[in-house]
């Protein structure tokens, strides 16, 4: 094969595809990447057999093939080229010659074939999906996925579709067993999966960098194994997770009716600075819920404790609570509006954090002894 | 002791004297900050046995004392405080309490005279250094530094009075066996140091640091044990390398007669893309000076071959000698001018590397075999 690329276009897209790339993988090909040749563009791919992301960018193409190559080192080559037109011409033994003004790279490659295959997709499987802003509602929930990997079906995103007050709405719920984030769209879309799916962490994280860069045109698809998602010229396959994800309906509390609605940034502060004591390891806040006021207590056996009165409007009977302050401070950095609303039970029950204006995202957060 | 002290100013020093504290030594005075008042100020000392740091940060001394708390911990929980006066106070069994608006944090403490006695040092052996630029001379030679634990004589930039041509002269000097860097600045204070002085680089970085925000009115004072600096309200306390420094001015050449002069920035860039193929391992990459160019060469068995032609006046005999590619790119780095002057001899002898016109920095760079 041979053929002349820009280096800014071919650079971007190196640099994007070289992170799914495993470096360190005992298979060779995952650590490569294959370049293959379409009408007037090259298509870029690379895969960790999870994730699979393929970029197609326009180029003058001489010769029609294939070559397979480190993903790292032709990023690492590309980068440091100065800004002019590149030539890349596959030779003997599956090796690559990279010349760009007085340069000349040979890289050694492997034969093209043994690239795993690409999972089956089809273009026109895909929809566009204008109302809903993905990004956002990935960023709103991935981080109270687990990253435990024994327990493999938590580790992603579910996702749904569900008929609220005859809206269609996309949802999305992650959870560790610990804590819990939950995100509903509207979308005028009805998004084709019957019983939901389980969309790994790490190829959401990746979705996220590329519909960040290009947010516009995002289409999307779901099919039996895979969610698909094109953003510009990039396509993003990720296998689902083949695992049940749990009846998380059950965990969000519906009886929680001490509410009381908190400055966010305040409260955030008051939170961070009384865990400060315990940061190190999962010690636990108390919550002392009284009337005017909570009073944040934490303490370590090796450092001491601290003590905090946050002002709030509360009325009912005193309560003590235990949570892990990472979790809350999480969750209210994920919130965007100024107040909130803590929705209380009792010393056992979990608790409602959410947006007090915004009805569509909340987090539930399990108590801990303290 | 009690005091009341504004969160800026405190912060500003706990974040620099943390750097030092050991947050893992088994001694748990090394992790720990030593807070004594003075008269209109507290004095807040950390030390790692080498680089002692004190800051003397002023405040509203209530009552004299001394205590000794967690430098991480009291940086962390000052770091998320609002700004606001901090009231600090020694209570029972050494422990701390720190009161800020509504927040109580009661830290524990160990006995102040745990702390590592002080070295002594005197204020009136300081003498102000107005003519040196002290930060860029050991950002321009720190580099080339050994970071062998084993060549502890190494580890350090080596100080000393030079006389040339009647001037007055600080030089510094730094190797770690396979480069070199020496920069000398005319300096109208003949500091007193007999036969030099090894001072460790972890204590310079720390230096560099202090002095980046605070350049003016320095002071600096070499005793029989000790680097002293002054800068600002910070003292830098450093202990010397006990050891012989290699003598290094044999290992300058004296008879390298093949002069290249070359653009900085273009020479670098095309060096670090024939790098990128060794860059993993030190493969080093070869020089063939010849009529016209310098042609770089870099392979590497499983990657492949990188080659570019570098034009250059160079009228000479045709020699091959190979380098390290990051060492020349280092001290490239290093030199703000944009043009540089390459000086050879022969294949087996180290190269030199300076500014074209500034004539007190250079580099050795010892040749490797490729």
């Amino acid at each position: 094969m041979e053929f002349q690329i820009e280096k800014k276009n071919f650079l971007k897209s190196l640099s994007i595809l070289q992170s799914i790339a495993d470096k360190h993988s005992s298979i060779i090909a995952l650590s490569n990447i294959l370049i293959e040749s379409e009408k007037n563009f090259v298509r870029l791919i690379t895969t960790d057999l999870e994730t699979t992301i393929i970029s197609s960018v326009p180029c003058n193409i001489k010769e029609d093939g294939k070559i397979c190559i480190s993903a790292r080192k032709i990023y690492e080559i590309v980068r440091e080229l100065p800004e002019a037109e590149i030539s890349i011409q596959g030779i003997e033994n599956h090796w690559a010659k990279i010349t760009c003004k007085n340069a000349i790279f040979n890289l050694s490659g492997i034969d093209p074939n043994e690239f795993p295959t690409l999972p089956p997709y089809s273009e026109k499987d895909l929809i566009e999906i204008k109302d809903i802003n993905l990004r956002e509602m990935i960023e709103k929930v991935i981080f109270t996925a687990s990253t435990e990997e024994s327990r493999y079906n938590l580790n992603g995103i579910f996702l749904e579709n569900v008929s609220l007050e005859d809206m269609n709405v996309v949802r999305m719920v992650a959870t560790d067993g610990h804590r819990l984030g939950l995100i509903d769209r509207e979308s005028q879309e009805l998004l084709d999966i019957k019983s939901g799916a389980i969309i790994p962490k790490r190829g959401l994280n990746e979705v996220k960098k590329i519909i960040g860069e290009y947010p516009d045109e995002l289409k999307i698809s779901i099919g039996e194994n895979n969610f698909i998602v094109k953003a510009n010229s990039y396509i993003i396959i990720i296998r689902l997770i083949d695992g049940e994800f749990p009846d998380y309906k059950q965990v969000i509390p519906k009886e929680n009716d001490k509410i009381i609605k908190l400055n966010n940034r305040d409260f955030s502060s008051c939170l961070r600075r009384v865990s400060t004591i315990s940061a190190d390891r999962v010690e636990g806040v108390k919550f002392t819920i009284k009337k005017g006021a909570i009073e944040l207590y934490s303490s370590n056996q090796d450092l001491g404790n601290a003590m905090e009165e946050f002002p709030a409007m509360y009325d009912g009977t005193e309560m003590n609570i235990g949570f892990n302050g990472r979790y809350i401070i999480d969750a209210l950095s994920a919130i965007d509006e100024d107040e909130f609303l803590l929705e209380l039970k009792d010393e056992t029950s979990a608790a409602i954090i959410r947006p007090a204006e915004m009805k569509n995202l909340l987090y539930v957060i399990m108590p801990m002894r303290v």
